[in-house]
């Protein structure tokens, strides 16, 4: 299958390493809004122009969409899914029934396939809470995130006046993790679910009082979660936080049998040393499917919940029964 | 959905107790082939001798087929399959790619649908190890089952001249999770994944020494193992060993980015306080998925790889994506 990269950010550069690491898998060529010249790709792919991707309308089996949910994807998507199967990770939750809608449309005019929404989560676990909930009825599902680098978190803090830098840590709390696997299908607030670690450097001279607290009382990102505000030096930052890892937990227990009386946990869990990258491993599996399925022709939009697995696998059919079933 | 069962040991009886956990799904009939007039259901469904089957054609959408894969499942499944769209949980590893070809060739002879292998290994595990290995090309995955009562051993257990009874759990190795987890793609042998404790009750004046020689150097069940053996009364067996859990895990561990210096874990697990009764609730969601996929016109042998995620769920799709994704 040829692959095509529209947007080289971290996740760009994650795709371009997984599409290296599947032998069924070609990169034609990375797509960028910035100056192509600019762009070191870590392989010889070619890099072009965005504006030049009309051009390949013939050349990509499968375009996979690395931009920012916020702004790029509600616009980039559905205009690309027009002229390319495409695959993205939005993963702004409220706003997916939107999405979907303006990609299937486009997708369908175009008569093309679009998956929207891969990843982890949207994605893994999404398809984890699907197939719990359809295997246990009787039973309530906890997603946990962490110990993981919140992007979103981190910047809301770096636009505090005085501060220079920031990461910021999601930290699922271990005695409700606890009380989740127990089977106690405990009524968990937002505090009892998760607390935030924020590491902080501030410029110099800053009112670190004043920082500690803008932070902790910010409605929405902190107001809602224990908190803690750890000062640290710029260096420090870059030696000890460089990294983005995350994870997390998808937990139901349930219960069958006569007068429901027997007990079930599953869970599915996730430790990512690289964000960007298990992401990326995710979007490519799942072009996989794309190109299988738009090759039997179907067009339109899919989630994750549409794919039937075996067309995530490069390895022939015979053989996934025989030696994963 | 109208559902019918086919055998009515423990997988039937949870089975039986899982339809009434889905709304969508009716039970039309238990069939036997002992006397009818001997089962005592748990719910006022009716039963029939098996021999009746045939005159139930147009009154069952999907037959589940609660049969022991080492005798029952390798003759019925396929005749069945020519009458009814059909799921089992066949779970003989080796045998899958005949019983496949063979369910196959009878359902499409048959114009039906036939769904083998679901359950929880065959079944979900299969279906982790398949997502994770597809997610993460460069790793390896490892399957540990228990804390749980395997069957097969606790029966071979029984055969013991001298033996009036037994239990057998199998037991995840700690130290081989902790290292797999820790992503040492260790290379494991038998003895070092799991280990076996039996829980024996002799006849009065049976000879110990020669009961637990015998257990520990049985090739196969457990001359491989560091097996365990605790001679207990009949009492303490029927109190402390009645239940029949289960469970294990399926991790993968593998490595992204450049030179793969990046590493991921995948990890599912569960914790069952009743194997048959989890294995049925696979059983009926995965009815649910060939009742639909049947509707559609679909005929063959299927196995879980096939099938879309959406098709296992009740709700409506719309919903699944608005609250699930």
């Amino acid at each position: 299958m040829r692959i095509a990269i529209y947007g080289y950010g971290n996740l760009g550069k994650g795709v371009e390493s997984a599409v290296q690491a599947a032998d069924d898998a070609e990169l034609v060529g990375i797509f960028t809004r910035r100056d192509p010249s600019a762009l070191r790709p870590a392989t010889d792919t070619p890099v072009y122009s965005a504006n030049e991707i009309e051009n390949f309308k013939d050349k990509i089996d499968v375009l996979i969409i690395c931009g920012g949910s916020a702004t790029d994807l509600p616009k980039m998507t559905p205009s690309l899914a027009e002229m390319f199967s495409v695959v993205d990770s939005f993963d702004t939750h409220a706003e997916i029934p939107n999405h979907y809608r303006r990609v299937d449309e486009a997708a369908r005019k175009g008569g093309y396939l679009a998956l929207i929404s891969a990843g982890w989560d949207p994605g893994m676990f999404s398809l984890n809470r699907l197939y719990a909930a359809s295997i246990l009825p009787n039973g309530k599902d906890y997603t946990f995130w962490g110990r993981g680098v919140s992007q979103g978190h981190s910047d809301a803090i770096r636009r505090i006046e005085g501060v220079a830098d920031a990461r910021q840590y999601t930290v699922p709390v271990p005695e409700a993790l606890e009380s989740v696997r127990n089977g106690e299908m405990p009524e968990l607030t937002t505090r009892e679910k998760h607390r935030r670690e924020c590491f902080v450097v501030a410029e110099e001279g800053a009112d670190l009082v004043r920082i500690e607290n803008e932070i902790k009382t910010m409605p929405n990102y902190f107001a809602d979660y224990d908190t803690t505000v750890t000062f640290i030096t710029q260096e420090e930052l870059d030696r000890e936080h460089k990294g983005i890892p995350h994870g997390g937990f998808v937990i139901r227990t349930g219960t069958t049998g006569p007068e429901n009386r027997t007990r079930h946990t599953i869970e599915y869990s996730l430790k990512l040393d690289s964000n960007p990258e298990f992401t990326a491993s995710v979007l490519v599996a799942f072009a996989r499917a794309v190109c299988r399925m738009a090759g039997r022709g179907e067009t339109g939009a899919r989630t994750v919940f549409d794919i039937a697995p075996i067309d995530l696998s490069p390895l022939p059919r015979e053989e996934v029964i025989k030696h994963m079933l």
